[in-house]
């Protein structure tokens, strides 16, 4: 009888021998290098706190917006799948197992999806489990992994370390007081490090941005109602954050749109802004004169400016209101880069010390907008395939499109971007072979030598993203 | 001396032996299904009347837009083509030899593309053509013609069953009898459904617009001009053609808005709409609106709705006055799916028991829009490559850029969407060699695996196309 | 010891060796047919005056806007690089040997472009350097260059009939005296042509557009000032060209925008053009108006129109105002050709007897507009893969995006569009390995015989430039 073998060891390596042969010699160089991970949102507290994690459903399924989206699209309810919800009327399944069942029954959906490599990946490599996830052998690998779970092995820092992490990015709003990484960097030399995201205090659409204006406020000791300190106070948390180790910044913003408006019309947005009185115009303009300051801020203290635009947020309004933000009703749109960045990049775009990376769900841009500016400009270099895109194909489209005109020393290297934490080493392992079977695709036809094609793929793994995040 | 063979067995699979073989038996598996054709535009009086087709100019050449268009493209004119004019000052050739010739001659302008590969499979496959067509065959071939579909074989019904077509859609506007499909129903147990296409009642600028709505306010006895009762007689249509076994309708606009307006301002641009003072503003707005309507009405009767936008038809004018509508200056345009469907998805998105078919001839909202909608509300799927796009690399195209995110289970199979008989065969035909091929890149890269791909082709061909269609 | 071999005998042609051996076939009948390069940017003095190049830096590292904008990118700045600069304060590097060796120290940032591709083909096999390009071979290679560029053998008009080029076009502006063509064609019979560019009078955003027109009322004895004179001294500009050889013109507008104006709206326009006064809106009205004109003059006088449209030009304009224009930071805009075109087509694009190239480097055009467009409209034809997308990934792009919808018979074959003299051979040999190559997998998926795939390539490569140029 056959072994059951979800994760063949040339996986996503083309079928054609000579570049299978490559794809296996690079990917061979690069399999074991330390995972860099320079953006996430795992969740700090895992690490300080070092308990072990729940259940099979807790930890696999309902934290995975990957996962239920699409349970969902195919007719089954959040409710049943335990979804957290946002207001008190909605009733959820607290049942771990059902919800596993419910999730095993249907892995069928998944079929040449990533989340089907990444979990199936964490199934067999992580957890151990020898059989194929169905409805039938559900019950007994929630047992599987209940067991696994509670062992020591499990624990958080345990299965950092075993997943060979070097340093790893969790994600902060501007006023959080980073508790957590005060407590790890107390007790643990595992590398967390945290990352500045001021969306809640430079959007005044945030829908905390008057509670945590008034919260940096109080932090920072100054007047954020008067343009010059507000400024300053979220100069005074980058520099908070710098000094619990954080190398960057992170901006979410519907749109690309960046602006230099004059001090006095600052001064109005502000006003208004805090007053609720602010038109959705008028934000945008807030928001896109704030990247700019942001990215001289970035050229005062050395923070990476990371720019992930282009997102829909909570396209579906049911679901938003009764179970809240991130639960995969965020739809890409389209996004101008070549306008939008304009005022951003004229600004400290040719500053070489400057470091934006910009993050693109349109793809349309990669060739027409995100390669030739990061092929010019300085400071701008070309985030990696995000999102609905860190996908074998995505990634394949997204080498194939960006190298050409940008070259590989203007992208960064990989980010998991997850929120799931068993997926870490799934999505580095499906990176480092995407990215090996490219180059093996260069080498096999004669555009790169295999020596040449080793040093990227190490340049890629592991040298782009510490140089670009200054790890 | 060779055979004339222009359809190699192989044809369309990977020149690579692995994925050549596993595509090979892949398809094996499903080339021997029948047809299931849900959405379409051949004429069912074919069907109704049982007449011999006329010969090899009128049944291959002047009815297929993707032929004349390509001829046209190089100079020559649609009036040497035979194509009918609109307008009587127009002479146009009327023997179809002549016009045989002409195509015959040009048939090279076709090469790589896929309505080459359509009327290869026609001549050789359905009419017995043992040569190749150009100038010096086309009066054999004509007249070998001709003799087909002199005989009893070729009358539209005994090549349906030769097809193998389980179920055929035509498409009809809201105000036809339906008289064909009478007839065929009283007359033969081949099944041909209608479906309703309400854009000559639902867009205040088709041309037929006012005279259709008096038709269908005697057809319901309704007065169309008072919102409501407007909105009931589309109700008695639909009922109308629901009753005649139509499982869908279907919506062809120029974008993809949808809104949801007050009564007060939909009964507003109805009188602007009848009185012909409706604006082009106007004119979106009511369109936007209707097609909210019509999926609150998919949510009450069940029927399939299917939305085909982003084209900018009859965008030449010359042609469009000589010769009319469908002339192959059809031409697509951008499409935002993201902002436009929004109004219709909150509406009746979430609603499991709906289905929504969207089609976009901008591929570019494959990844960006189509698949994160579609695999996140449970009403929408994605319909198959469509129009120009219903070609080898598109459909390939559309496999890579959509599986990801929406899987295979949020998209609906293949339509050939055709008003050429004889190419039905020859598209799923393609459709399924394409499909065959993309599911052995997946096996061979380990991906899926071989019995996976087995069950997910029968599942494109055959079972996702009666599902989503309720056939 | 292996020998250095930058070039393998098989680069670009697929790795699966059947493909590999239809591409070498294919490729075996097409490299050595000569050159047919009928859109291009190098200097016509070069030919006239036939004196030697100076050095390895002027020759390929300063005039070429893909090398210097890599190096740019990462932070090397263009003074040191010695591009020239456009005001007296800013000082660059003046010692050609230092430029070579720091372009030559980060050849390896060009990895896994078609800079690199064309750098090594123009180093090994028109310059002879016999070892890799890096910071320890500069100097030497350096040297070697200098060697070479002394000699008889690379003068100018040698060197053009070395690399067998048939026919080769300059690019000039409308009140250009073309004196080096005169004296090319008094001299030497090496085929030199023009291609009239009258940006500069028909854009009133262009720099010199006040300037120039003052010249061409002089040229032309026209009152430029008076809308039918003003259309009166462009047709004799063009006459001028035309009878110096020119046959075709070129039209490089920031979009797609056509339009049909009044006579008298067409004078205000123009009056506020000369006074200075037009504001950007109303430019791009007399832009719009004034390609239709332009297109009603090529029915006319029968010079082939090229349209390059969608490029934000000196989006940097910190560079600009130190280096001035076409210093890599001209970056790709999205583009309408749809709604764009549609008056210009439906002014000329039905006379098959005017041929139209469009050129677009926002790719998603390729399915959406321009091979549809190109496959109904008989004056239209599509422009090759332009600019940053003259690379191996963008002309494959181009071609199983293209070619399914408009034929091979509706494009043009390969335009080089260089400054870079040297790159001419190397880009016209990329250009016809992607060719045979794409043709090859035709081949290998029986969608094309051999036979066909020799003649198609064939076509492509010498025969389709000649025929839509008429060269």
């Amino acid at each position: 009888m056959m072994k059951y073998q979800p994760l063949h060891p040339d996986r996503l390596f083309s079928a054609e021998l000579s570049i299978r042969s490559a794809a296996r010699e690079i990917y061979q160089g690069i399999k074991d290098l330390p995972i860099i991970s320079p953006h996430g949102h795992t969740d700090p507290d895992w690490y300080a706190s070092n308990k072990p994690f729940d259940n099979a459903a807790s930890f696999l399924v309902t934290p995975d917006h990957y996962v239920f989206r699409m349970l969902y699209s195919q007719g089954i309810s959040l409710e049943s799948m335990g979804i957290p919800a946002a207001r008190k009327d909605v009733t959820v399944e607290s049942d771990p197992r059902k919800i596993w069942k419910l999730f095993a029954e249907n892995f069928h959906l998944f079929r040449s999806t990533p989340s089907r490599l990444w979990m199936n990946h964490a199934l067999t490599e992580v957890l151990g489990v020898d059989e194929p996830l169905n409805g039938e052998s559900a019950d007994r690998i929630f047992d599987h992994i209940e067991k696994q779970l509670a062992s020591e092995a499990f624990l958080p820092r345990n299965l950092f370390r075993r997943f060979n992490i070097e340093v790893l990015s969790t994600t902060e709003f501007a006023v959080d007081t980073l508790d957590a990484h005060k407590k790890i960097q107390e007790e643990w030399d595992g590398r967390i490090v945290t990352t500045f995201r001021p969306d809640d205090v430079t959007n005044p659409e945030h829908p905390k941005f008057r509670e945590h204006m008034q919260i940096m406020a109080e932090q920072t000791d100054e007047d954020v109602a008067s343009w010059d300190h507000y400024l300053e106070a979220i100069r005074k948390r980058r520099r908070f954050f710098k000094s619990m180790g954080a190398t960057a910044t992170d901006h979410g913003f519907p749109t690309a749109f960046t602006t230099l408006l004059p001090a006095g019309q600052c001064q109005t947005l502000l006003t208004r802004a805090l007053e609720g009185t602010i038109t959705p115009e008028e934000a945008e303009l807030f928001r896109g004169h704030m990247l700019v300051e942001n990215g001289r801020m970035s050229r005062e203290d050395g923070l990476v400016m990371q720019i992930h635009v282009g997102c829909s947020r909570d396209h579906n309004q049911t679901v938003y209101s009764r179970f809240g933000a991130d639960k995969g009703c965020d739809i890409p749109t389209p996004v101008n880069f070549v306008d939008g960045f304009k005022a951003l990049l004229n600004e400290v775009g040719n500053d070489p010390d400057v470091t934006i990376i910009a993050f693109s769900m349109d793809e349309t841009t990669y060739t027409r907008e995100i390669a030739p500016l990061a092929g010019h400009y300085p400071a701008l270099k070309v985030g990696p395939a995000w999102w609905f895109h860190d996908s074998p194909e995505g990634m394949m489209r997204y080498r194939r499109q960006v190298v050409e005109t940008a070259g590989f020393y203007n992208t960064v290297g990989f980010n998991d971007d997850t929120r799931a934490f068993l997926s870490i080493p799934a999505r580095h392992d499906v990176a480092r072979r995407v990215d090996s079977n490219f180059l093996a695709h260069q080498v096999c036809e004669h555009l790169l030598t295999i020596d040449e094609a080793h040093e990227v793929a190490r340049d890629l793994t592991y040298n782009l993203p510490k140089k670009a995040y200054r790890l």
